[in-house]
């Protein structure tokens, strides 16, 4: 009975990893896409977000079934439960990837971004990217110093964020309404997509050490 | 046993009902100060929705106690979980009021809204707080015609998102663009708020029905 909790749990760990992969990867293809206008590989990470729902859902279940069956109590009860958390902000990694690739389609054949933003928004899906793979180092490793990294990189994607309202802002911008929307909204994706990064990064190190760090608390999506 | 747990069971649904009525009146607060670019509103808005987050972890605490101590199954189970769910789409309707908050500090003494998205917005804010009024209604009542008016209202809000864009693209539009984007971001705080409204009613439907709704499923921020 033991073995096989403990199967069941290693399971759904293996599954938060799986997804934190697939999220990386959608991030990649997204930016991918819209760094070029590519349609067809936008089309490829909004039909891939399917695969990340359902793998949200399956986890869920799973869960579901353990703690229907196992009964687990205490440290391996939270992990289930946190469990359920960190898949939930993995999925939301995955939509707003695909938001990215559906501003892409949208707009195509322009690009989204104005010119004067091409290198920050380059450099905001980098730091994304970056975040989603220690996502997926944490998740292996438990390493809490991971959990650190991954802070400091969401406070270089939220000054890249306001950044862009203080170009939006400046007077030289001279970008229509619609472009001036488009790249709002991109930032925004890019900015939430990092926050749910940290997330999962609070989950774990709560798991880890019993505690809520208050460093991880205030980086979350106070602005 | 059964009394205590059927006792745990209900403080569980009468904290979400408390969470749905405290982000119906956070929204209420933060439009009437997003209306009159009222600061004091605003600041209370910001404050109040500590006790939001507060209730989302005293929630979810309860909810591990009872999986514990109790090892529910079954539907029990499935409505705890259930509970953790939405828990989070409450959480996140607070944080998004708190956001039409802040955008309204940020921007005093002007208004956020230009003159031809003031009735937009108006009617934007009137269908989130009549969202979170029937989610307060589904979850003490579980009336699944309920949940299909809020799939309505939900859809009428994306209307007006989508309406916001069109203003944003037409030659009249003669707005400066830090206005622009602080439009897009306020249209999209309105229709997150009530897509998470809609999450809260899919996870009912589900929890009465035992089955996923389509409708319901569609409904969600698929944009």
């Amino acid at each position: 009975m033991r073995e096989v909790f403990q199967a069941e749990l290693k399971s759904i760990g293996d599954e938060l990893i799986q997804m934190s992969k697939l999220v990386a990867e959608a991030m990649e293809r997204a930016y991918a896409s819209f760094e070029t206008a590519d349609t067809d590989i936008a089309q490829e990470v909004i039909a891939a977000d399917q695969r990340i729902d359902y793998l949200q859902n399956s986890l869920d279940e799973r869960a579901i079934d353990v703690l229907a069956l196992q009964g687990p109590v205490a440290s391996d009860l939270r992990m289930i439960v946190g469990s359920l958390r960190m898949s939930a902000s993995l999925e939301r990694m995955g939509d707003l990837a695909r938001h990215i690739a559906q501003l892409t389609r949208l707009r195509y054949p322009n690009q989204v971004a104005p010119a004067r933003l091409v290198d920050t928004f380059k450099e905001m899906a980098r730091l994304d990217i970056k975040i989603a793979h220690k996502v997926t180092q944490l998740l292996e490793t438990r390493d809490l110093t991971i959990a650190s990294e991954i802070i400091a990189l969401n406070t270089s994607v939220d000054k890249l964020h306001a950044s862009v309202f203080r170009a939006v802002a400046e007077a030289e911008w001279a970008e229509s309404a619609p472009v001036t929307a488009d790249a709002t909204l991109t930032s925004r994706y890019f900015e939430r997509y990092a926050d749910h990064g940290v997330s999962v990064a609070r989950k774990v190190n709560y798991l880890v050490t019993g505690e809520w760090d208050p460093e991880l608390s205030a980086a979350l999506d106070q602005d």
